[in-house]
């Protein structure tokens, strides 16, 4: 079989272990050949392919990013997308197409196979975590091990000068990344997109550590935490708005504390730190496990599937399942973090 | 309820998370008191205790070891060993006993608790991951990185100097570091206690790979891993042996291979590193889940039973379940690295 | 003798390691005594003072932050500071203080000795490497070491996205950290205080690297850099003021680059992070230089004086040579970055 | 000019840094064009070479070994071999040859220089930071980091079981890095080459200690330090010949202190780790330095010339000075370690 490989959305660690994987597996176990797609949908669209062979694929393992480079573009926007992507794949002599991405890229490689009758096997990416139809995906672990260095740096100079301490991590519609990083780093208070929580009670917190005898005081929050009350908010005016929109959760939060609490209060915001760089070793086993099941699907001719992390076991599911409904931190895993600061 | 605390066996990275859990959670959620008991079971025999508040749990989450020291001590081969723990747990005035250790610790306290009644709980421990009853034990993916961290620095002056590097991990009896810092790594051959597998094959291995054009392999093996035909086995006389003892398998391993295949053959043993420092962030939240659970499991008076993890929840089974049969790797995890070296 | 040590400013890696050289040492060599006082300054102006034993310094060697904590407090903008603090060194006891700090910390131990005969040493510390009279600081190469692993995580997302990462750093008035950083990373270009630098020859560099079909590029810029043209300023009105101000040069210039380039542009602040956490190996062994020196410094009571590394050595000079100027990154290291990015 | 780069020795990491800023300051600054030699002078001997141009050095500035390869081979030890490497440079058209590497690498390079009149230029290299006429080498302070790393790790293991740690470090015929990763580690002895210390004085330390109620101790020793009187020397029967070399100075070290200090004693030897994998900022910075400054020595034909640290500046030396005296750990370098466990 003559398999396509594609990577779209925001890079992740743990991308080319899987092409690798895929490429590897295909090659030894079932005698596929393979085709690298460039920048997601964008290289059907285009026709920009890289030869995809064992030489191509090896020393990759422990690299970030991905090497086939990857785009936001969704066919589905254009006129003629979707048709010229079916053509290009039929150009390529495409048996079958391994599309690895997020919700976006999961949602059109599932309409290629329903409306075009595509041979896809999806392999879900999110930083974030926030992907039903999978326990866990490759990335985030990393991201959660980056956001905990860099609070446990934050620690020892909260410590040393009486500050209170804000840390903004990724998480646009849920908290994964702020709670399992807010445990792990042993943040006083963690705020996420599912938990709404006031101003009021984060200062009291910080207050009542102070009573305590402990005036510091680190604060993990997602960057899609909403401030309640519109407290906090940015004016903008006709001039400045584009560069206002960069001031994030973190700084308005931090202002507000300032306000309130009287502390020095300094915020970290680690951006894109969090989603590049080598993948750690769970990362790398997992996103291995996914390249050599999704070489496994496009085999079986399973298509219209996705990989899946289902406890300790690499599974498949519907690719419809992972674009249903958004995952969510589940209660009993936040409050894991709750003791340690209610 | 006054509960007491012990860690016993090697120590793990994760330890006194899951001490600062138990403790935080016991007192916040139940109002439960806390003694700290020293070096495992002898700090029963020896009435050695310290105390365990809040204060004493305060900026441990990330360090390594045990503060509460660590033994191999175990009053089951002592005359009146288990009388002199019960006796002291009743002098303390404890209402339940945390144990937290491997099959030996999980052993002594399971008897306890079934032949003195003691209210005992456990939290599973091992660096080598190879108790049953629970998915993963924390500690274990600390380990896996920093033999991860190790190969890809090896794989660098392996490149360069067309050399064979042999990298020996934990794993008495199982391969669970070796396999996932080898799959993680991206090893050439992984050799582990539970697949025998002949020296010829692994240099079979290394010479297809130099018909490949690649000069230098990377061969992971758990220290428990038996060479076969007794090749490689070092000559032991009278004077010379406690020393040589101390040459693993790795050491003699490399010997074999650079025997056989002509090529420069190097090892590094990684020893306790691999069990000492701060735990990662994966093993931090574990380590905090069990704390949590086993608090919960102390309130409720489920006694005799430990911590698991499950999938992606933490649960609790029968202790009894934990020491009843070594956890080994799946051949489906091992295959995981199979394609990319067959 | 009796030996005060306090530490003031902002924290930095090696703080820990300096208290503990000196009590160790001091203790060791010369038979000193010694007192800790909190929080810089304000500890001689409210007399809150710690022990200061072998016991208190041991285990600190690797921890961030300061154990004796620290603040800004400065006695000469009080009223009767200074003699506060000279009648707290006279109840104390004290025949000496070791004080480790940057430039205002130097400075009022400088008067304290020269106005009132105060037996001072100094000990340089500046994250900034900005203090004349030293070769480096420790914590320097620490930030250094943080900011470059953050550019390389930012390589490979910038890499797969056809983006321009820009990365601001410490340095306020001077560009140590970026120019180190920026070579040790591959930054394609680097703005520092020291050299005034044209946004629309970031700009060129930018679309020449694009134009050689390099579609990414890494900007590192020092937080102190001045933006020319006043383009890229933030719009301050009667209400947001407070709140614009920590729109830093980074997220300016990244609008000016987004603007003038079309490229994709995204910024990382590294902020905090970079200052606190455990110090590198180099800088635990130049601040138990720095720490040693001082001691015997102590001894012989050459006093008014502050460590110093001259190339591989540690010395002494006059306290007031580190607070005469501003140390500059010379041009000719900032050329080591040069050759890259023009 | 056509400039051959080549290196030679055991890997290091910073060498491709070096290569990459010969070939970039080279191309931008003086229009130099460039051919890489492979492993070393073997591949004068034997003709292979690669090309050498911007894509080719793009993207290596943080990659651990040498792309280039690298080998041992000696021309001067084989029949014909100088006038071999001659007849190479001279069919290649080379104007010049930049060899780095240590010693035995910079010693051919001087004969080739001073026998046959080639334009040579040198650029040192050594983990072990023994030669003369440099400050340091790059690769030391990386490979100082990973053994303080593996010593911090180490201490929480000793600490939780009262054992002592022994550690095994590079350096065979002197003690750097053991020095100051002792020194950055907190050890509490270390053991060099430059000094002579008896197994009696170290096994006093680790009683000493426990006298004051520590019951763990960790020792730093060099690979080449030498045990006096023969004790713990390994029995090497005529069979046994070649598995025993392998036991080296930290296992028969331990033998001896567990004999006679009773404690449980535990061996780490981190072997080749400590000179794989990415180059730390430090040794970017300085690896960058020497390769433009190598580049101007090229330009300016100034031959027979290493580039050399001194204090913060580079500069340059004869070659001979390199290869004249080892250059050892001075006293008052190593009394930084001393005050801490005399």
């Amino acid at each position: 079989m003559r398999v396509g490989i594609l990577t779209g959305g925001g890079d992740c660690p743990g991308l080319n272990a899987v092409i690798r994987a895929v490429v590897r597996v295909g090659r030894a176990r079932f005698g596929h050949e393979h085709v690298g797609i460039r920048r997601g949908w964008r290289g059907l669209l285009e026709n920009e392919t890289v030869p995809l062979d064992a030489r191509a694929v090896s020393g990759i393992l422990h690299r970030g990013g991905t090497i086939l480079g990857t785009s936001r573009t969704n066919p589905y926007t254009r006129e003629g997308g979707p048709e010229t992507c079916v053509a290009t794949i039929r150009a390529l002599g495409l048996d079958a197409l391994v599309a690895i991405g997020g919700e976006d890229t999961l949602g059109v490689a599932l309409r290629l196979h329903e409306e075009f009758g595509i041979g896809v096997v999806g392999v879900p990416k999110t930083i974030d975590n926030d992907l039903s139809g999978t326990d866990y995906t490759f990335g985030f672990s990393t991201a959660v091990q980056i956001a905990t260095d860099a609070i446990d740096r934050l620690h020892t100079t909260a410590e040393s000068h009486d500050r209170v301490m804000i840390v903004e991590v990724m998480g646009r519609h849920v908290g994964w990344i702020a709670t399992h990083a807010g445990i792990a780093g042993g943040a006083d208070a963690i705020l996420i997109p599912e938990r709404p929580m006031s101003v009021d009670s984060v200062c009291e917190t910080i207050m009542a550590r102070h009573r305590m005898g402990k005036d510091f005081s680190i604060i993990v929050v997602s960057e899609g935490f909403e401030l309640e009350g519109g407290g906090g908010e940015v004016e903008v005016d006709e001039f400045g708005h584009k560069r206002l929109a960069e001031l994030g959760v973190g700084h308005r939060l931090a202002q507000l504390v300032r306000e309130r609490t009287g502390f020095d209060t300094r915020v970290t915001v680690l951006g894109h730190v969090q989603r590049g760089g080598t993948p750690n070793a769970r990362d790398r086993v997992l996103a291995t496990g996914f390249g050599a099941h999704a070489a496994k699907l496009v085999e079986q001719r399973r298509f219209g599937r996705m990989t899946s992390l289902r406890g300790d076991t690499i599974t498949d599911v519907p690719i419809s399942e992972a674009v249903a409904e958004l995952k969510r931190v589940p209660p009993e895993r936040y409050a894991l973090a709750v003791p340690f600061f209610e």
